[in-house]
């Protein structure tokens, strides 16, 4: 297992003197940190930048990722902490109507009490990262069109991910800066997760939408997982058997937290930024793509709002999705608000003339990249083409989940009946097939056909409505649409499909839709199940798109680490990778902010006074009773170590200039000494368009101090033998 | 005309060495300033401490009393600077539904077009305060019951005031520190009162009720007017052949402003403080009278929306009422929600216990003091048996206007009846016929019976639900109401009652309504006007509760001053009276806030950029289109000396910890050197209950700044000439 790994890019490396690292930009691969002692020595930091670089030494061991968040393991027992909100679907998975763990929380008394997180629940832990640039890049034929390019990149990353994941990690190879660089990362897999802990909503949400994104913030936003293995210490699958997984490493929590000023680190899996895009793709996202984007989600979350209302089971079954969308709405919002307030689709214009000029003014670098931009330019323009349809295509798979699965039945009978594993799809290989099953299973606790009747009419509504040039056939032919069709018409005949897509569909059945995951796409196909018959309809024009994915993926691979190879070098200076979902290191300030709306400032810290005042009892502001009382106990005079003498109260969230983005949902906050000091969860809203503009003065990020964790466990939500396993060790 | 002013009193003036004067509390009389020169000096105050004793000379001789409001002469010609809420009568006098100056703003391009307030509009200038304690209250038979006391008193003070209004002044005999020491204040006063200037609502209201008493807050919140005098320079009423008044003292106005640390003036009249009221009197304010007040409001309130959506003549007639009483619903409810989360009530307990123990721990003490705690507590206790009957009473007068003019044309009748002035009850002494007549013209653009109507069913319906011994006998006879009656049978007498009431009256029309003035109390009570009918049966309850009232002035007479000599002895050091309506001055510094709701804080001044924020084109945050051009040509780079290079805009409103209450609205801003900087115009909620309790750590007072005033007035308003006016000296 590789321990320490290769040092930064080498164009990097020579630029990294040139121009200072300025603010606190940077979600860092764990690589470049020891590049950022200088900076790192400034700021307090006194240990050993080379120990972010081991990653499976102290701290960086600790940390993990739960897929779409990130999450580190707290004590020698497998014990796990991550947001509240990372474990929606745990808590929705383990909820009946008569037991709703979303709005009471849960709290297992022993670790019988643990529950399953649901089939397909992962914890990943990277053990190790290779550089594998050259053999992904080196020796491809330079007259090769772009969509033999893809395949060729394509086969390579099979071939590459096949021979890694022999050693029986799970394996990723993955681009940086657009492919100028290849990483191969491997990742251990403990496929048994259990939920331990999780406060109840009028904690764990508190503030609920109305707070999400802002400041000041009340929220506490923690639950805890552990991770379990056969009791031969092997992974595997859930069973009753298993026993807690033992780390190697688990983070020390500091229960004296921080204070305004600390030097705070953040390790995680940063999604995905844009900070290296092109012009033409910004403005396609804030002219087009983001304003679609919020109309849709508004649409559809009025659409399970309304739905919720009528039934709590449907409630229930919609809240992982509707708190999903709601949390990405704002986002959306806020980065379009900040793309235009901020004038960032200017300033990208004039860095890319800047990067033009850069090139046109010497004739090494006009050889080198003259065709780059107007080439990417080109791509970008093509992929615009048939936008609105791609998008309604799109949208048609989103808003029905039952849909979804019987494409993906088609499309794996499909590529399972190819013999060799490197031919197919790679989303379709074998060390997929569990993954899709287990997709389907989890799945069981949120299907309900009314739910994709209510978004399946809106998403054909919106197909219905396409310009003639650009019309989804399959569906118009099923559904019994024309372009120009009257609302009306178009509505009726829509009503009418979706009463015989719902009364005859078998989806619904968990046995029937494992089922088809065993059959082959003829077998499929003569179900003649209604969402089959869709799914088939919408198929060719899948197909096609995919092609031209292909074809466009092919013509980034040639172009795109040349437009990174000129962005970097005339930039200069040490710079992050966008993120991509890979492990990452981040750092800042405790430090709360000057200027916050007109007249107002931001104090690093909030406080259990600030529930008091926003608790009305009601909807999203209503802390629990017993939560309320604590307070009374504490203003009465009861003492607590979770106090900070200081502030003259329990802090509860605090702000820090951390670079963060989503995924980095759940990560540690560390403090100097690499112990836990909070939790990172969420930014400010004015902050998020940062993902394509860093802004070094209004970039917060907000955290769950570890103070209110264990006051909340300690004093609240009876969890105080968490706290012991935790403190003890 | 005395210029220097006496001392302050001797029993504070021994004890002013013993404690310091903690943080900024006091509302102090001029003449008590020399006596805070060290503290002065502590802040940075290089001037002389005695100029603010001497109310004819720079700056006081500039400050003026509009009744309500404070305002000042800031030209050589007369030119007077209030709040935009200080004009909304006279904006309201000379609107028309055309028209409406509320909305629009007014700016007269000329002199000519210089509007009049009104009649009864008047400006005051405090010429002498005159020290009239052992007049007051020397050689007063210690045996006289409270009742004569309280004629003794009343008798002393129409004479003295007699004696003073010989010289043309507009005089009063105040009592300070309830009635230990008594003033005799002599007022210039100007009766031509003229309106300048107004800026439109999306400027002096911006924000509205929304942003009332709150920070941050972005109000334009001034007006202009200019006094006028007779052409031979005397005082004289409106008149076309009427000059502007050159004041002998006008502000110099400071265009540079402040910046966040610097010392600041607020020079003016704050209406009421309560902090030396006694645990019973704040006990009832408590849990009694500001409850039932909020109610009241609340409904009031409703009654005149709902009234206003019908009509837009009878929204303009009661625009300036509803402002009011969301104003003070507002302040009501701050105050309560102040005192009782302040723990003031706890807090006034404990200090009225620590007061008779320092009486109880000496034996002179005792001799002296004893009595008076349990006497105060006594007369409190006899006010509150009736009062649920006594408070539905006024609420029937407040309700209807026309009611009151009915009564007081009844009660100005009777007591013209007497031969001699002195024994006329004071608000009916010949002085203020004028005034009287003055009210009933000015009323005529706010009468409409159906406001009358409505609110009267209102006030009806809570006198018809009073319990059996608490009963309005006069108003049940007339209106056919029993106790206990049902409902729904009381709402029927009632709409019977108040149709005849409204058909049957005339009251609306200007030449009757004045003509009651003129008539015997015979005469009026012949006219049969069923608004007449309504006050005589109403008159005798009404008499009734005044006899009460006087028993208990006079025993308060007898005992507050001995209460409040206690209190001031037992508390030491040099302690400001509570505010009674004539002319102090207070100081503090322009200063933030580190901590407002947990997790934020307050920067010292707001922006142009928040009426950007704010601005949503509608309701109460709808600035005008010219205020938005004039922001966009400053941010496309037009300069303008009004913004502050430290903040990189124009400053808008600005905090200190300045000690102001209402009555304050409209008084000048004053810098060290005494120079006009702003306009004090509010408080923040949450200090609302200094009124009662001075909070050291949270008071602030919100500020125009006089930069926003300016730009505003250059670049927005068309009012350039006003500003050449006023720096053109």
């Amino acid at each position: 297992m590789k321990t320490r790994l290769p040092m930064i890019l080498p164009v990097l490396a020579l630029l990294a003197a040139e121009r200072p690292v300025a603010g606190d930009e940077g979600m860092w691969m764990p690589q470049q940190i020891p590049d950022l002692a200088a900076k790192l020595r400034e700021r307090g930091f006194e240990g050993d930048p080379a120990a972010f670089s081991d990653l499976t030494g102290q701290p960086m061991g600790a940390i993990v990722f739960l897929g779409g968040c990130t999450a580190s393991f707290v004590s020698p027992e497998g014990l796990i902490a991550t947001n509240h909100h990372c474990a929606t679907g745990a808590l929705q998975y383990n909820s009946t109507p008569r037991r709703n763990l979303l709005v009471d929380g849960f709290v297992a008394k022993s670790r019988d009490g643990e529950e399953s997180n649901g089939p397909g629940a992962r914890v990943y832990v990277t053990v190790s990262v290779k550089d594998v640039t050259e053999a992904m890049t080196g020796r491809i034929d330079t007259k090769l069109d772009d969509r033999r390019r893809f395949d060729v990149v394509d086969r390579r990353t099979k071939e590459k991910v096949a021979a890694c994941e022999a050693s029986g990690h799970r394996c990723a190879v993955t681009p940086f800066f657009g492919g100028l660089k290849y990483f191969e990362i491997a990742q251990l897999e403990i496929q048994d997760v259990r939920l331990v802990y999780a406060p109840p909503v009028g904690i764990g949400n508190f503030g609920g939408e109305t707070d999400n994104w802002r400041w000041p913030r009340h929220t506490g936003d923690w639950s805890f997982f552990r991770a379990y293995v056969g009791s031969d210490g092997r992974l595997a699958a859930f069973s009753k058997d298993n026993v807690p997984y033992r780390p190697a490493h688990w983070l020390r929590v500091q229960p004296a937290g921080v204070k305004e000023g600390d030097l705070v680190f953040v390790v995680g899996y940063p999604g995905r930024t844009q900070r290296h895009q092109t012009y033409a793709e910004v403005k396609e996202t804030t002219e087009w793509m983001f304003p679609r984007i919020v109309r849709t989600y508004q649409e559809q979350i009025a659409i399970l709002e309304a739905l919720g209302k009528t039934d709590e089971e449907l409630q229930i079954k919609a809240a992982s999705r509707l708190r999903n969308l709601n949390n990405y709405l704002t986002n959306r919002k806020g980065m379009l608000e900040g793309l235009l307030e901020g004038g960032v689709l200017g300033r990208k214009k004039e860095s890319q003339e800047a990067l033009a000029a850069w090139i046109a003014a010497d004739p090494e670098r006009q050889k080198e990249y003259a065709d780059v931009l107007p080439a990417l330019d080109a791509l970008q323009a093509e992929s615009e083409r048939t936008r609105e349809r791609d998008a309604a295509l799109t949208s048609l798979f989103t808003a029905s989940p039952l849909l979804d699965q019987a494409h993906t039945a088609h499309l794996l009978a499909v590529e399972k009946a190819k013999k060799n594993d490197l031919d197919r799809e790679a989303e379709y290989q074998q060390r997929n097939w569990v993954r899709i099953r287990e997709s389907f299973e989890r799945a069981q606790r949120t299907v309900d056909p009314r739910i994709d009747r209510a978004l399946l009419k809106w998403a054909v509504g919106y197909a219905a409505a396409l310009p003639a040039e650009q019309r989804i056939g399959g569906l118009d032919r099923l559904v019994g649409l024309t372009p120009g069709m009257a609302e009306p018409d178009a509505d009726k005949a829509i009503e009418q499909y979706l009463e015989r897509l719902v009364s005859g569909t078998k989806m619904a059945d968990r046995e029937f839709r494992l089922s088809l995951l065993d059959k082959t796409a003829a077998e499929v196909a003569a179900t003649k199940d209604p969402f089959v018959d869709l799914a088939l309809a919408l198929d060719p024009l899948h197909q096609q798109n995919r092609e031209a994915q292909k074809r466009k993926a092919g013509g980034m691979a040639r172009l795109r680490p040349r437009y990174m190879k000129a962005l970097l070098a005339s930039a200069g200076g040490l710079v992050a990778p966008d993120a991509n979902a890979t492990l990452r290191v981040t750092f800042g300030t405790v430090k709360g902010k000057a200027q916050a709306a007109d007249g107002t400032a931001w104090t690093a810290f909030t406080t259990l006074k600030g529930i008091e005042q926003k608790h009305t009892g009601e909807g999203e502001f209503d802390a629990p009773d017993r939560q309320l009382e604590a307070i009374r106990e504490l203003r009465g005079g009861k003492t607590t170590p979770y106090a900070d003498p200081a502030i003259g109260d329990v802090p509860v969230d605090f702000l820090s200039t951390v670079d963060i983005t989503g995924g980095n949902s759940g990560s540690p906050t560390l403090n100097g000494r690499g112990e836990f000091v909070g939790l990172a969860f969420d930014g400010t809203y004015d902050t998020i368009a940062s993902d394509f503009l860093f802004d070094d003065v209004n970039t917060r990020s907000i955290h769950a101090d570890v103070r209110y964790m264990l006051w909340v466990m300690t004093e609240v939500d009876g969890a105080a033998h968490i706290v012991h396993e935790m403190l003890d060790r």
